[in-house]
């Protein structure tokens, strides 16, 4: 496939529904779907925050179209990973890759994360990102999409196998990174515990700053000493016409390094 | 002993070294000192947040001089325990609670809360509140000063322990408060979990909107369903000088009834 980062939308062979879409950074496209699959502030947010090594090996779990891979590009030089259990959406993954020339850096796997440690070995990959689905089985899935339906709900895999599969995957020491629904924390919290993922960032995503957090991104280290920093609130919006906030801004144009080591640090006191 | 709530404080019988403050809600006071024991914003908080019911049996652990159980009888019709295991904090939490003219709804007890199972039967409370130590033996507890020793470092009790009373004393259903710091987030939530403490609400305090948690709000039930909130931040200063936030000067003045429950609430979408 033939790649014009600067063209038209016809060189990279876009099939019918997908568009191609700006990632806002560093002129970064992906190919999206409304029926099929397209990225959301989750995925953003979770490749802003992520502990990424400078080099080395980095693997996103579910990656769908490939949005985390395609942003942690702009943050490390890391051979980048990416597993899709959906051939649809891994097709499209590879394609958005392939148009913006990062071929050489990200791959794209199409398969099954549980069976990834016996295909790829343990204790490979320095850093790994998963923005898994969110809801059980059997809370509304849409039997109609079976892509959306995969994507949100744990059909293919449960909160408990992705935990697994990173503790399984990531070197000692390395970093796990999560974005989630808070109604989990306990259970998350709980998986991670069981498989020796120690947290050691959380951040809690507000719409408002006086609404309830709808999302949370975590980072764990294999084997890490029990202590966890809770960072700033993540607030969306703001004002009464719902304008983002300046940090949300800064981080959909990627002017924020990593997201969550601005914060002021706290010692507990007392 | 006798009192007067419109009185000097002679007629309360201070001890050397002793103050009468303000609780600045319905007129409460409490005896403090500074080198045994003041309370702090956390046992506010916590007494503002902790769901309680309006009548039946309510029990606070580690009750240092009695400002939850003070606090919260202006939030409930209910008989109202607290348990303290140094004799001289039990005192003068006695003390003040006679001060007040509350001998009649608050009872101190001087224990372990080890042992207060098999003193009080299981199952025996609606709701539990506590604002345990924070620290772990061993990270530099003041040799010269057991009191505050005590009340800052698991020198008496460790977090399991707390937990464990908590869920043995607490009746299926009923509700358990508790303020910590959140660098002991998981252990907090991996203790409540193998005692069936299932969080239900949980709110992080910052010092300003943009530094860390440096403490945590956490509601639990006991055999609840495994789903929690995640509640807007508490932000307690704000502005160039360090004003409180109008919220946190709610809270002081008792202005808000329950904290935590104004929170919009979020749906998970997607």
């Amino acid at each position: 496939m033939t790649l014009n980062r600067e063209g038209s939308t016809k060189t990279v062979g876009l099939l019918p529904g997908e568009r191609m879409d700006d990632l806002l950074t560093q002129e970064l496209k992906i190919i999206q779907s409304s029926e099929v699959f397209s990225f959301s502030l989750d995925a953003v947010l979770l490749a802003r925050f992520a502990g990424v090594p400078p080099r080395g090996r980095v693997l996103d779990l579910c990656t769908g179209n490939g949005v985390v891979p395609l942003l942690l590009s702009t943050r490390t030089g890391a051979r980048i990973e990416g597993i899709e259990i959906q051939p649809r959406l891994a097709d499209m993954a590879r394609r958005s890759v392939a148009c913006n020339g990062l071929e050489d850096r990200i791959y794209i796997i199409e398969g099954n994360l549980k069976e990834l440690p016996a295909l790829h070995g343990s204790d490979a990959y320095d850093a790994i990102t998963v923005n898994p689905p969110y809801k059980p089985v059997g809370t509304g899935e849409h039997k109609g999409n079976l892509h959306q339906a995969m994507a949100r709900h744990e059909l293919g895999c449960t909160l408990e196998e992705v935990t697994a599969a990173c503790a399984r995957l990531v070197k000692p020491g390395g970093r796990v990174s999560m974005v989630h629904r808070p109604s989990r924390l306990a259970e998350i919290l709980g998986a991670m515990s069981r498989y020796r993922l120690e947290p050691k960032r959380i951040r809690f995503v507000h719409s408002r700053v006086n609404a309830e957090a709808n999302m949370v991104l975590i980072e764990a280290s294999l084997g890490g000493k029990p202590e966890v920093r809770l960072l700033p609130p993540l607030i969306v919006y703001e004002g009464e016409d719902r304008q983002y906030t300046q940090e949300l801004l800064d981080i959909f144009y990627g002017r924020k390094a990593e997201l969550g080591d601005e914060g002021q640090r706290e010692e507990g006191g007392e």
